[in-house]
């Protein structure tokens, strides 16, 4: 392998160089790393459920053990509190551990049968039997705001391994510490149960072109990614347009409409500005299921509403964001928005960190900028005033894709949230009722996704245990003998596999 | 709308022009069709399963009592026999009551559960559910090769009706008076259920600016194609650089390639022969699935099949193609590669109608040339002789992506077969035993895809009861009243629909 250079990471608390230097990977690292994942693949598709659910298993404990080392290089490479890193590390054993549950269901395998009919007329009707295979080896960006739960043994990695492919991670260069960390904890379990190395790489470095030469690698066969629309889309654009496209499964940015209805606010507005202030400045407003907007009704309850809200955001403590970059783009976007007409700005004015920033607008003005919808990564929110809750309805049909829309609404508001879930489903992956859309629950229903540019594909989720059939694609056996048939299509049904046959 | 001409149909057995004036579709008209289908979108969505499900079955008895008139048209257009259109007919229809079925089966809303556990430490579980909803307005591109059953009526518009998505057609320029009759069908369908006309359009017309401003129009959301790699990378393409990329469902083409064990062979060279020429020639070799490749060991059963099939070959009748272009771009492609080095020829010399070519060559040149995967679409297939079973089972292992592969074996062939098992499923979406690839059985357990370019997804399958879930996309509901709930997912369960429940 050919490095060329190595790269430290920041400290973005005080700018400090953190101790540890990280190779800068090169295109040799890249086909190193996609090549050996290759000759792997076959075999560790193959291997049985039961394998893949005790690597998951046995990678958590790994990340457990070594729980207090990665909270603390985390802490230092991202400026994310230890309760909340040690949250999220917790998270990340879930997901571990929800996965290795999926992949011993069977049900992710989706077997589905035909019953042969020789009889049948004109034609005999064959036996053909289905099943989910694993599509070969997945590329996964870490993402910078999650350096453990969307990073190296993330969501997708976990999903991933689960279906049977093999993983090659793109790290985010501003945590290369605690990738490098979590990645040894893989390597250790996949050498506690003697399987190959290749099953999984950390691929480390700062340049664009490293991200493009993985997406481009003719071995890889799919892509997971969670990051901005700039970037994003960039990658999206490379894995569509090479010889043989792949899915790329983006998650991009998304506004999480908040709707208050009247009777909502009449009864709540109090706890309401207190709960969203609560959701736009978690994690210092870089979750992507942060509320970028909210609208309410301009009546006395939501002038009450708004002024609490407003005097909360000017007592906002100031938090220190991912990376010096994130920053500048956070002050430089709000900046340029709080120079458009049509909006005012209440802040906070902190001595340490970003300020927090509230819009308020009208509904007439709302229609009037569909360049508001825009996210802002940072602790930044828009409030659309509107004049009644017919105009807010209106509002819901002109939405871009998003991960979530949240209804506030109290029985009286039915007949109005009604509505609003027809319009929502349109746009979004996830509907909230009487909640905020932050905190995404590792389940089985749960949807991360929605329409573009929520999610680059949008029938499928990037949370949950559905995530796992990204990595999947089905093949069916046309009157195969049962010892050539794989084992979740075999009689006797020896993995003891959910099947429906004949449509039943 | 703005019609500034009109186009005819030819007969490809005599090339006189049809009678019926058709209407080239301009741009007005697609915004006219995409816009009219979204504004139904939402109130046809959510149509009950009941209600779609009799709308299918109204077109298919609308199709049935218009038989005659449409099968004879479709001959006149496309040179295919009666007989053949007649099954087509009936496919068509059949393919419509199975996703009559399926839709009222409820297993395409894939309703899953998580139960709510208000005491969990240290934050209560929400409950949530999910269901599959329809994307939006579809657009399907009709096949030359099947004027029924992957055209204005098929599988793709009938999986999109099903899934509650309207359809806008693109109907294929060869056959345009076969699509007219049949839009009329739904038409009536759509009349008698008291639908609004919006959810179906038929768009007609010769230049390939039409079909791009389908796929680039903001109000489409997701692309069914059948048809060849350049036509359909094409539009891939634009559906991927549109602002908001859709999913965009095409069948590309593939070789289908066909392994005969030696054992096989032993037993069986004459019947496989006879097979092997019918199935390659079955609608004059116009069959996405048609045998393009056949691996044999070069021994005595492999000279004594090569004999027979060469004896077949010369004797084959002549077919008429599809159009005058086909079969130029037939003729064209099997010269040039009649003209390459290390392929020797054998071909039919009928008086009417197009030759069928054979060609052989070793594992050797085959491994030399790949350009040979490329398919041909007509009566033409290569046969690879391979030094032995291990020199075959090598070949396997550098196949582009196929819709399907075959395998040829008695019992004691089973030790290579279940190798040749593992390297197939890698790179097709069905696997046949024992049989051929043409004729595609519309069942619950299809698969009719696989890795590109046999599909652009190759997570999906374009035939069968599991082709529905391209039109779908999921949404979960966080902590919804059950008022509020879609059907699928309110407690008392009115729609009758499996669920999955904290996964069970």
């Amino acid at each position: 392998m050919n490095k060329t250079s190595t790269f430290s990471a920041l400290n973005p608390a005080n700018e400090q160089v953190l101790e540890g230097q990280f190779p800068e990977h090169q295109q040799s690292d890249v086909d190193f790393a996609a090549n050996a994942a290759a000759e792997v693949a076959k075999s560790f598709r193959q291997t049985s459920p039961a394998i893949r659910a005790q690597l998951l298993h046995s990678i958590a404990d790994q990340l457990e053990q070594a729980r207090e080392g990665i909270v603390e290089r985390a802490h230092l490479e991202s400026a994310l509190p230890h309760a909340r890193l040690n949250g999220e590390l917790s998270r990340t054993t879930a997901q571990l551990k929800l996965f290795a549950n999926v992949v011993e269901s069977g049900l992710w395998q989706e077997a589905i049968f035909d019953t042969a009919d020789p009889q049948r007329s004109p034609l005999p009707k064959p036996d053909i039997r289905r099943q989910n295979i694993a599509l070969g080896p997945v590329a996964v960006f870490g993402a910078s705001n999650f350096p453990l739960a969307f990073s190296t043994a993330g969501g997708d990695s976990a999903s991933a391994l689960a279906a049977g492919c093999p993983v090659v991670v793109k790290g985010h260069p501003a945590h290369p510490g605690t990738s490098e960390k979590v990645a040894e904890c893989i390597a250790k379990a996949l050498d506690e149960m003697s399987l190959p190395q290749a099953v999984f790489t950390l691929l480390q470095g700062t340049s664009h072109e490293l991200g493009q030469s993985v997406v481009s690698h003719p071995k890889i066969k799919a892509v997971g990614f969670t990051g901005s629309i700039v970037g994003g889309r960039a990658l999206y654009n490379i894995a569509q347009q090479r010889p043989e496209p792949i899915p790329f499964y983006g998650e991009l940015g998304a506004s999480n409409p908040v709707f208050i209805l009247p009777q909502r606010m009449a009864q709540h507005s109090e706890s309401l500005a207190e709960e969203y202030l609560l959701s736009m400045n978690m994690g210092c407003g870089q979750f992507c299921t942060k509320p970028a907007v909210v609208f309410i009704v301009d009546d006395n309850a939501g002038k009450q509403f708004l002024s609490s809200v407003r005097q909360g955001i000017q007592n906002q403590p100031g938090q220190i964001m991912l990376t010096e970059g994130i920053k500048q783009g956070y002050l430089q976007q709000s900046e340029l928005r709080s120079r458009e007409q049509g909006l005012t700005l209440t802040q906070s004015q902190p001595e340490q960190g970003v300020p927090a920033y509230l819009f308020e607008t009208t509904s007439e003005q709302w229609r009037r900028n569909p360049q508001w919808q825009e996210e802002i990564f940072g602790p930044q929110s828009i409030i659309v005033k509107c004049e009644s809750a017919e105009d807010m309805l209106e509002l819901s049909q002109n939405l871009a894709g998003s991960l979530t829309a949240t209804i506030q609404a109290e029985e009286a508001d039915y007949a109005l949230a009604a509505t609003l879930v027809t319009e929502l489903e349109e746009v979004s992956g996830r509907l909230v009722f009487n909640g905020w859309p932050t905190g995404v629950e590792v389940s089985y229903a749960m949807v991360h996704g929605g329409p573009y540019p929520a999610s680059t594909m949008p029938a499928s989720t990037s949370v949950g245990a559905e995530a796992i059939k990204r990595w999947l694609r089905p093949v069916a056996y046309q009157s195969m003998p049962d010892q050539l048939l794989p084992q979740a299509l075999q009689q006797a049904n020896p993995l003891n596999v959910r099947r429906t046959i004949d449509g039943q």
